[in-house]
């Protein structure tokens, strides 16, 4: 399924909805607002839509979805894109939301790590447990070179042509980037790399098995290098990243050579930046009530698992639920004029023109 | 998917589980159930499993299901039924819940219209628009003969051979019953009808499109009768009933003969014997909490349709989310000394054994 995937612009974005984590929570959010005529805009910090259902569980089944005896994460992401794709949502991945602002007119101002901006009317926070902070490589001052030759859950926005390219991570985005990357260098840009190195601490990775079969082609025909090994430092000049000091298996140190550092290694369990926003917390999870699952902050909607209320369970199925009646809740805020009726898929054409659908007259 | 299909039996069955209503909620509440290691029974006024997706919308397209971005009513059925198979769950079609006593140790005393008894630890009632009431043929007096030679909603108990058979209807129940008869005459009897007649006020249907194309052909070679009319009144004979007297399209009346006559007109939306419970009602909707979906008697749950609490919206996902916390709810009060913890059905074990599953190792 093809992504709407935006440009960074200069002014912000202008949208009535803003769905934080394209999860499957998130992506069925995103249905649901479109059946209330609401366009929205998707950020996640992974490089892709289906946030651990694609980065963890691409390939493992899922038995409890209703209606799909069985499904792999992979197939319920496709799915739910095949639902979406009506909704023409804008995504803007590997990128997480860094500050969200309450403005004039019960709008919300919202910058990612990116810099990309928004003024939107309601916000939905899909976050799963956590779409807001990537983990960071462990090296004591690496940081300084982030955004510049050091990336999370993301490609850079220059040509990678002639550089040495390291990339971290042992999941499904890490290995298909690394093989993407050996493959056809960074999309849009016409310069191979000179070289791209995957480097984790086992041989052993969770990726799918295509990727995982791409992973050992490109590896046997030297397209593409590995190292088991760990970072420990790193060295620079005048001011740029020359590389990673590492230690491989065998305790031995080395000075791996690197331009540039893409850092697949997940996200981090904490809340990161929504810890800031002033938002009724409980134990680490959003307080919503079980009416439209609004935070204690009107015009922001906490659905799936970083949600909490009484009797919460953790499940995709119970954020399917929560999804619907937040958009629904959306919808009474910013059509407060016109009475937000129940219709059915099966039988309203109203639905019908929304979905661009023709259903069978009987 | 072959059902379990219960016979009466003398003595009541004893269960830890009820479910009242075998649409998707109530369908889905068995697999609920099963994941919590909790057997159920299932008690419909419908001949077969569905509820209104087989009856009303069959043949008609669902755009709301997540994860299905297209499935017709008796897809998703099919697609539940085959979810639900692992945990080999007992049916009891063509029959409502009559009564529902309170018995000592929190179990119930239930029976149904046809005369089976059950005690449950716990029931779900997860019955729709009305799994409790058949719509009834408007006909003053002709329910003196319920149960002998009229039936609502299923089969009578014995042999057809030779006797004159009416059925009356316009749905996907009442064209497969007329068509089954006509082809087959009454399962497990050996004796064919001596005529099968379907009558409805208009000669247009509301069944899929296999069950109007049998229809169609039984009504070409003869089969099958077909009448458009209107019941108005009864014929007798020594306590025994002979035929309808019914008017048809050109306002003509007609005594027309009938042996057995099988009413597949529905389900009521009137709550019917439920609201004889005691349970806590809101506009003659079930109220219920939203932690565990009880209603105000403890160890009873509504899920779905009938159900209402502050935020509520008449989906079927919605039944499902309310049907997952309500086995949740059942599982701590059947299990009282162990707790319940939440379980994946990807990664956890003991989940894959009550499926039946075994998922490939990573």
């Amino acid at each position: 399924v093809a992504l709407n995937v935006a440009q960074p612009a200069a002014s912000p974005t202008e949208t009535d909805a803003l769905v934080i984590g394209a999860g499957p929570v998130g992506l069925f959010q995103v249905f649901q607002l479109g059946l209330q005529g609401i366009q929205a805009h998707v950020v996640d910090a992974l490089p892709y839509p289906g946030g651990q259902c694609v980065e963890l569980y691409a390939d493992k089944p899922i038995y409890d979805i209703p209606g799909l005896p069985v499904c792999t994460g992979r197939e319920l992401t496709e799915r739910l894109l095949q639902q979406i794709k009506p909704f023409a949502a804008t995504f803007h991945l590997g990128q997480e939301v860094a500050t969200v602002e309450k403005m004039a007119y019960g709008r919300f101002a919202v910058e990612t790590s990116r810099g990309i901006k928004f003024h939107s009317k309601t916000l939905f926070i899909a976050a799963g447990v956590g779409a807001f902070v990537p983990r960071s490589v462990k090296v004591d001052g690496l940081d300084f070179f982030n955004h510049t030759q050091l990336f999370y859950n993301a490609l850079p926005p220059f040509d990678l042509g002639g550089k040495h390219v390291l990339v971290l991570g042992d999941g499904e985005s890490a290995l298909a980037c690394a093989n993407s990357l050996a493959q056809v260098g960074n999309p849009l840009h016409p310069q191979r790399p000179a070289s791209v190195t995957l480097m984790h601490r086992r041989d052993s990775f969770k990726a799918s098995d295509d990727t995982l079969a791409t992973h050992h082609a490109l590896r046997a025909s030297k397209q593409l290098q590995f190292i088991t090994a760990q970072p420990t430092g790193f060295a620079e000049h005048n001011g740029q990243l020359t590389g990673l000091q590492v230690v491989d298996s065998d305790a031995a140190s080395h000075l791996l050579r690197a331009d540039v550092v893409l850092a697949f290694l997940g996200v981090s369990p904490k809340l990161g930046p929504v810890a800031q926003w002033g938002l009724d917390l409980e134990r680490k999870q959003l307080k919503v009530n079980t009416e439209d699952f609004a935070t204690s902050e009107p015009g922001i909607y906490a659905v799936g698992d970083i949600n909490t209320y009484p009797g919460k369970k953790k499940l995709i199925l119970c954020g399917f639920h929560e999804a619907t009646l937040a958009a629904f809740g959306a919808a009474a805020r910013l059509f407060p004029e016109q009475p937000i009726h129940l219709q059915y898929t099966t039988t309203s054409p109203r639905l019908h023109g929304l979905l661009g659908v023709v259903p069978p007259t009987v």
